[in-house]
């Protein structure tokens, strides 16, 4: 069996952080159950589960902006995943920047950091 | 008032990540309410809040390991934080490793990927 995080912890949602496997920019949080956590490893494509909608989400399903594995890393406690990842599309965030972490604090109040690397009406067409 | 991210989510407790300024490792995961944003902001220095002994935490209060603030960033969502910090005494994980982040999954096996900086003994002596 494959070596696994402990999901006995966090009501069995541990934190998964994406780190972009070339530049090193943080791109994303989110969580993984067991089972994302599995198709994460076997497919090579992460997944994560949606706090949302209360389902296994295939990051990218909708954008096509997949994220493949390069390698997965655990903590010491071994209760919060990082991935680093080839990010397909150039960018993770659904508002169209390359990492979700696109506003930094300067001088007491937050700035927007990077553009847009896509329209997200274009790409999430309603 | 300083901005600040959404403490109405996560029952005020967010997910804080701290990366390596210089080189981009992801060092750890802790959380922060906002007493420990604030803090932080203000010093300079990394707060955490430790949710196993329920205290405001001084990242590097008994190893020295404290954190200087380089940037502070948030997700879209305004409920993750990611800390670019630099990383004194060169060591951020308890067990003596740069990053809490020192195994990887490897043929299906976890694997150590670094070698340790200081010996957990002699720093946090009992």
């Amino acid at each position: 069996m494959t070596a696994h995080p402990d999901f006995s912890k966090g009501d069995g949602l541990l934190p998964a952080i994406a780190q972009d496997a070339e530049t090193g920019q943080v791109l994303m949080m989110a969580y993984m159950n067991r089972e994302a956590w599995e198709k994460t490893v076997e497919t090579g494509t992460v997944h994560y589960w949606s706090r949302s909608r209360r389902k296994l989400w295939l990051k990218g399903e909708t954008s096509g902006h997949v994220q493949k594995v390069v390698d997965i890393l655990v903590d010491c406690d071994l209760d919060t995943i990082l991935v680093k990842v080839h990010q397909l599309g150039g960018a993770a965030c659904h508002e169209g920047y390359k990492s979700c972490f696109f506003r930094r604090l300067k001088d007491g109040a937050f700035e927007i950091t990077e553009d847009k690397v896509f329209d997200p009406e274009e790409v999430y067409k309603k």
